[in-house]
Formats: C-alpha cells, sequence, structure tokens
C-alpha cells in the first residue's frame, strides 16, 4: 500500500425522496442558479418541472444551460462561464448524466479563472476556487457527481482532455433511482461498462499488498454484474436501480484508489476513439477494456487478471493455469458486455485499422510517450491493443 | 435500500510520511492548539517529540491536556473545554485512540456550546458550530478518526452515552500505521473486535436489497480477518498494519451503512457491561457479539446470519440447513476471537450473573423500552442474551 491523502466532501442525498433535498442546498449557496442540462430527457420524465417548480417555489432566479451532449463540448462551456459573470450567478446546477455534470465543472472553475478555460485542461493555468456546483444525477455511468474529473472536448481539433482536481467535487447529488427508470436499454448498457471501468482502471495495479480496496472493488463488481441483468428485465426495479447508481457513483469518488495506483490507460485509449468516432464511452469501453487485458496478461498481468477472474467471475481456482484463468476471466468479461446488448470489437462498429496510427500516437504522446500504469504502453503497444480490439 | 444522505468531509492523510501533512492543517486553522492525549504510550514511540517539534517549528502556542483513559471521563472534558475557552484555542489536536479522539470531539462541541457540556450527550441541548478537530491516530479500533461517533461516561454514576452527529466528523486525521507496531497484542486484538463490530453492526439489517454495502462490509471483515493473524506474527509488517488501520478507519465512517438500518445492540450491551467492570470495550464486543448472534438466530436472523456465514468465514452452502451453516459461522468467529488471545465468555473474566437485571434494564431503557433494529430486543431479551454469555 501507498501513502495517500482521501478527502471527498461531496454530500449525497440518494433515494425516492431525494430531490426534497434541493430547497435546504439552494438555500445553502444562493439563489441566482445556472442550470445546465442535455436535451428532451429531464423535460420528458418531468424532472424539469419538478426543479423548476422547487426553484420557483425559493423564489430563485433561473438562467438555463441546455443543450449539452455526450463528450460535452468547450463552446457551451464558454457561454456557460459568460453567463455566470454576466448575471453574478450564485449556484450552477446540473441535471443529467456525466456530460452536463463535466460541461457544470468546466464551467464552475473557468467562471473563477482569468484566462482561457481550456488552459485548465491542459495544465497551462489553474483556479484557487469554484462557484458552487450541485448536481442532479438520471444517468448512472460517469460517476461525476461524486468524482473529481471532468472531461471535456474542443471542437475545432476533437481534443479530448481530462482533469482531476479536487475543485472538480460537487457541493451536492441528488440521486434518485427512479430517473434511471426510462433510461434506454443502450445507455444502460454503457453505464454499467463505464461503471465497471471506473473500478477496474483502479484495480489493476501493480502496487501489492492492496487486499482491502482489491475486496470492495471486487465486491462492488460482482454488485453491478448481478443487478444489470435484472434491470434490463424490469426497468423499473428499484433496487437493482439503486444498487447500479450508488455502485457507479462509489466507483469514481477515489475511494478504490487509495493506496494504489491506477492503470487508466483503457480509458486514454477509449477516449481517442470516441473523439475520432464519436462511439459512446461505454460502447468503446466494452470493446477496448477486453483488448488492454488480453494485451497486458503476458506482459506482468497474469496474477492479477487471474485473481479478478476468481473472485469477480468466479472462474474456479482449478481452472488451469494462471493464464487459462485469466484468459476465461476475460471471455465471461466480454460474454456479460454481449449480454447487455454491446459488442466487443471495433469492426462491429464498421471501425477500420486506419486511424490506428494516429490514435496510438496521440494516446501515447499524452503522458510524455507512455500510457498506462499496470504495464507501461508506448505508441507501439497502444496500436497492438487497437489491432486486438478490431 | 432505503434513503440516505452521505456525507463525510474528514480529510485523511494515511501512510509512512502522513505526519508530513501536520504543518499545512495546523496553517489552515490556527496555531493556538490544546493537545490532547493520553498517558505515556506516545511519548514513549516518539510521536509526542515529533508532533511537538512540528508545533514549535511553526511558533504554535500549544496547551496540553494528557490523561485521557479508556472509556473517557467527563471531568476531563470540562476541563478541556475549560482550557479552550482561556485560552482561545483556534485547533484541538488529539493523539492517540479512540479515547483521546472521543474526549477531543466532546470539547470541540463543549466549547461551543453555552450549557453544561453533558446536555449535548443526553439531547438536552445541541451546538450548531464546533472549534476544527484534528487528530493523529495510533491505535486502530474506534474508527472515530473519521466517524461522527463520541462516547463519553460520567463518573458519578457510570453512565455512559454515545452522540451521534455530522459535527463530529474531524477536519482531518493522520493515520500512520507504523505508530501501531508497538501495541500490546491484547490491544491490537481488543481493536480488530470492535473494528469487525462496526461493520456488522452495520451489516446485520432486515432491510433487504443492500448488496453493494452487503458485499463491501464482507470484503473488509475478510479483509480484517486475513490481516490479523500476521501482525500477530510479525508486529512491524507494515502492509498488514495498513490494511487494518485502513479497514478500521473506513469501518466507522457511515458508508457500509448508506442505505439500510444498523443495529447496534451489542454495542449498547457492552456499554452496560463497560461502564460497569471496566472491561476493554474490544474485549466485551468478543463475549457479547456471538451471544447476540445466538440469541437472534432463531428469532428472524437465520438468513442474514447464514449469509454472514458463507460469504465472510467461507462455510461452504451445502453445509446444512440455513440454521447449521450459521451456528457453524457463529463458532468460526468465535474460534478467530480466541485466536487473538480473546475470551468469549463472562466467566472467563470472573463476571457473574449478578448485575444483569441492572444493566438489562439500563441497556433497554436507553431506548425507550426496546433495543437493536435487526431483532428488537426488551429488557428480558438484553437478560437473556447476558445469560448467553456466560
Amino acid at each position: 500500500m501507498i501513502d495517500f491523502t482521501f478527502h471527498n466532501p461531496t454530500r449525497i442525498h440518494f433515494g425516492k425522496d431525494s430531490l426534497s433535498h434541493l430547497k435546504e442546498e439552494v438555500l445553502r449557496y444562493g439563489k441566482r442558479v445556472l442550470l445546465v442540462y442535455g436535451g428532451g430527457s429531464i423535460k420528458r420524465i418531468g424532472l424539469y418541472d419538478q426543479v423548476m417548480s422547487i426553484l420557483n417555489e425559493l423564489g430563485a432566479t433561473v438562467w438555463e444551460l441546455g443543450g449539452v451532449q455526450p463528450n460535452p463540448r468547450l463552446s457551451l462551456v464558454y457561454k456557460g462561464i459568460d453567463m455566470c459573470r454576466e448575471n453574478g450567478v450564485e449556484l450552477v446546477l446540473a441535471v443529467g448524466g456525466g456530460s452536463a455534470i463535466d460541461t457544470a465543472k468546466a464551467i464552475v472553475s473557468g467562471a473563477c479563472y482569468d484566462g482561457d478555460a481550456w488552459d485548465l485542461f491542459t495544465g497551462k493555468g489553474t483556479n484557487t476556487e469554484t462557484l458552487p456546483l450541485g448536481t442532479i444525477v438520471t444517468i448512472p455511468a460517469a460517476g461525476s457527481e461524486m468524482s473529481n474529473s471532468c472531461v471535456i472536448t474542443r471542437e475545432e481539433d476533437q481534443c479530448k482532455r481530462g482533469r482531476n482536481t479536487p475543485l472538480n467535487f460537487p457541493c451536492f447529488s441528488i440521486l434518485n433511482p427512479e430517473y434511471t427508470y426510462s433510461l434506454p436499454p443502450y445507455q444502460t448498457a454503457c453505464g454499467v461498462v463505464d461503471i465497471m471501468a471506473h473500478m477496474m482502471e483502479r484495480y489493476f495495479t501493480q502496487v501489492e499488498n492492496v487486499e482491502l480496496t482489491d475486496r470492495l472493488t471486487e465486491g462492488a463488481l460482482r454488485t453491478v454484474i448481478n443487478n444489470a441483468p435484472i434491470v434490463f428485465e424490469k426497468p423499473e426495479d428499484y433496487d437493482a436501480r439503486a444498487e447500479i447508481m450508488w455502485a457507479g457513483c462509489l466507483a469514481h469518488n477515489t475511494l478504490y484508489q487509495t493506496g494504489r495506483v491506477g492503470d487508466w490507460a483503457s480509458h486514454k485509449l477509449e477516449h481517442e476513439l470516441s473523439a475520432l468516432y464519436d462511439i459512446a464511452h461505454g460502447a468503446g469501453l466494452a470493446i477496448i477494456f477486453p483488448a488492454w487485458m488480453k494485451y497486458t496478461l503476458p506482459r506482468g498481468g497474469e496474477k492479477k487478471l487471474a485473481q479478478f477472474a476468481i473472485r469477480v467471475f468466479d472462474v474456479p481456482e482449478d481452472f488451469g493455469t494462471l493464464e487459462e484463468i485469466a484468459l476465461e476471466g476475460i471471455r465471461r468479461l466480454e460474454a456479460f458486455y454481449r449480454s447487455l446488448g454491446l459488442t466487443t470489437t471495433l469492426h462491429e462498429n464498421g471501425i477500420g485499422a486506419e486511424d490506428f496510427d494516429r490514435m496510438a500516437d496521440r494516446c501515447a504522446a499524452m503522458m510524455g510517450g507512455s500510457v498506462g500504469f499496470f504495464v507501461k504502453l508506448n505508441a507501439a503497444d497502444c496500436k497492438a491493443i487497437y489491432e486486438l480490439a478490431l
């Protein structure tokens, strides 16, 4: 176990009645509110009306920034920053999934930074304060509601950049599993893959003696794997939706990373993929993660991949060699993804090898020539993984 | 799963170099520091000198409140409150185990309350603010370093009362597993029992569909059970000490309680025991918890106790009936406690039945006639559990 600091100050209100806490939260931070959301889904499920009615009751002044898209764009962030500055916004409230929340995160930091908000993603500049941020979550996936992460894409060059900082923790997040009842199965599936990836990126580490965090992560993975089929069969099963939603929130709140070094190569590899092809992040991860596993297996990954297979997918300890156990674990992971209706190869998505060099180069270059910590990957390794994913 | 709010703002600095964060923390809160600690152990391991040297380097003014005893006393709390008020203390720093931390918690609240600090424990009064509190942990057991709990004993009538409030979360806690190397085996054992009890009190619930928190707790219990024998054999095994210390901190930070109702009868039963007999809290729990399990098993506890046996102690699913599986789990728990050098019966501690009526009455009366939620216990039930523990 390595030294760490753990601090997650986000207040979580979870459950059927969680929206009742919105009032006390708005009163805590201020009544000049910027509402950030995507498209029609929060209106379709009635959440928009509920939120507006609470804000109106409070006498809050509300500015609206709708139209957030998947892989959220820098241009909308700029627009939100201007709205905050022009109107003296006191609280930014994101309603939706990770894209709405990440847009809002970039806004609350950018509004307190004097330069170009993109600087915060390139490391050229930093802020020390933010506007208060609250979230109401409708998609269990990104875990942004309790995470220090934020990922934004600059449209002009399809450059997708993440920023991890304690400044990104929301002040509060409201999670009601009922809001996820009407999620299309595809979006539920992509969310499940993303949630599992947030756990697995941390799980696959070369840091030894991390039994507690290993076991917490294994238990959380099993929970998601057990409950996903239930919500596919019964989309309005509250308890299964609740398990996935709470698991998804904890998956990215940095607890499972304590005392260890995460890997994150699969996320980086996928970011290049979805930046170019606009494939959903979770759908991309379902393709990349198994390929990454197959590639790292003979390069130092055998022991941990076998542990994963045994403890998460119940591969018997006497199944075979460590390598055979690990491969069976990967096979079961792929089968699980496919049971969610997802694909596990690029060609099924009409994606060929034509951009592999460019993607691999950009991926490796981002981290100064290598990506990942479980196994350090250079551009050639990245390309080989894309090839395994074909 | 039931609705919940989860919020734990304590900043944790964990590891070999964690004390290096003390400086930044003191600068954050103020240089007028009240140091709260027990007896000689923090001096013996050199921690007192290290802390004083950092505080002196900063030019801090330090007042000292030593002499904290196990089952910490109200009189010392009063003394600390007076010291804070007389000297304009800006930060209370507890160095030690749960007793030092709980004393400090009662002080930081009491100093911001105009009446008798005992009111805060009887519910007669409440505070809305506290002085800032930091902790440096030397005993993994109470989990007070990241909990909302505080337990204080009023000496004059041996009345032991707990208070759970978000005001009790420390601002920061520093945990270095090396500080626990020289803990006597008995204290290590009592700590392990206490840590496990904090998990099990939450685990045993009648709330259904709590798979995530069940699995997190089971993983944490297994980790403690696996690492305890290692530290008995090799007291300076850093990694095993670290697993127990981090598990002990998370055990009581309220995460494992999210979405469920905890039981806490065993803690209440034990508090009456240790209030009268001054037995160590962990040693008392090793006696009470198995007796409580045996009593609740035929009264609605069968299913969960069997799950505990299977998932935590590897009792095979085909071992027998649910009842037999559960009983085997209890047997393995007792065997584990005994492997730590602890006893699991009252008579081994020279305690007879003479005070059972008084203890049972006080225990049940505290909660308006019944104690516990897994199975609601009245005074007669409490007495029967004490009898099972004989």
